[in-house]
């Protein structure tokens, strides 16, 4: 049913915020209310941050992760390899890697996966700008760490034809049974996987 | 574990978002970084909206809903019986009343319940004027619609004891089984007043 709305200043910021995914009318009322009770400051602060935020930000040049400067604080660190190159979706996936400390190259962030279904083709990707830093030279590894689904495969099958003949090493990053996971529940095609890519154990992990 | 965000502006844009009510720091980012596939216009729009409402939002100086106006639309219009008047605790809930098309008189938006466990007592309510707008006259019958828990009964208490010597005519919404609900299913103090408070039938609803 159409609400009707006691103003119509209250009406557009409830419009414009069920733009947002995941955001419906009665959320965005919910919000909006909330906005309300704060003192006025507190709106206008979240508002600036927001605008700040899309007038002002910058990709890095190199791996087209979002950075304040021109090349990003993982790409221009002194300590990082940068001849390790792990090319992942999105800004997310970079956040959720560097969380596990368990990665010190650099990143390559192609801006999402080919998906013919919502029009998404390679040049719409950043796997040119890969290739291009790949023929550059200096990168001894290219670690494909996508998304375990059928546009991720074949977003990684893509990008290994394109790098086939440039000679780098390719991998993707290890398929298997999740740590806490019991064997009975995984589902048969990531058992399959987790014994065929079985590795060898020296006592620990 | 704490996020390293790859730029200080998207963190600050994704620390405001998420001192929004039910919106954490994931879904922030999530939304943040939809702002940011859009145009700058989009954000631009979207906050402007923001900082417009909370600008320039005004409060009807009868009902205290929101309102463009000194007096809101409904306390305004001429079709209106202005001798009803229903008292509730939110402008969500003068939208859904609104929605019903059952109600034709105008309405009292007390800005909450009292909830001394949330520090509200009745001088952080529009009380106080709900008691001068009867006193002042022209009102036959005010409506208690308020929440059915223990605020909401005890807010229509207080207001009870504030309007008995007015001698105006005061009624609560009905409680019962809802439409719709099947009775085995209801719970018994519903089921005991939907009894207690049953209705004369003449064949139709």
């Amino acid at each position: 049913m159409e609400q009707k709305y006691p103003s119509a200043l209250l009406e557009k910021a409830v419009g414009e915020f069920s733009r947002l995914p995941g955001i419906g009318r009665k959320t965005a009322l919910r919000l909006v209310l909330h906005l309300l009770r704060q003192e006025p400051q507190f709106t206008v602060t979240f508002a600036d941050s927001l605008t700040g935020l899309v007038q002002g930000v910058k990709y890095c040049k190199v791996c087209h992760n979002i950075s304040d400067s021109e090349v990003c604080n993982i790409c221009s660190h002194p300590k990082r390899d940068p001849s390790l190159v792990c090319v992942v979706e999105n800004i997310q996936d970079v956040m959720a890697i560097e969380n596990t400390q368990q990665f010190n190259g650099l990143y390559h962030v192609l801006g999402g996966v080919i998906s013919p279904m919502d029009g998404i083709g390679p040049s719409d990707l950043q796997i040119a700008s890969l290739v291009e830093r790949v023929a550059a030279g200096g990168i001894r590894e290219v670690i494909l760490a996508l998304s375990s689904t059928m546009e991720g495969d074949t977003t990684n099958f893509y990008i290994y034809r394109k790098l086939a003949a440039s000679g780098v090493k390719l991998s993707v990053i290890a398929r298997g049974i999740s740590v806490g996971d019991e064997l009975q529940y995984a589902d048969e095609v990531t058992l399959g996987r987790s014994i065929v890519n079985r590795v060898e154990f020296d006592g620990k992990y």
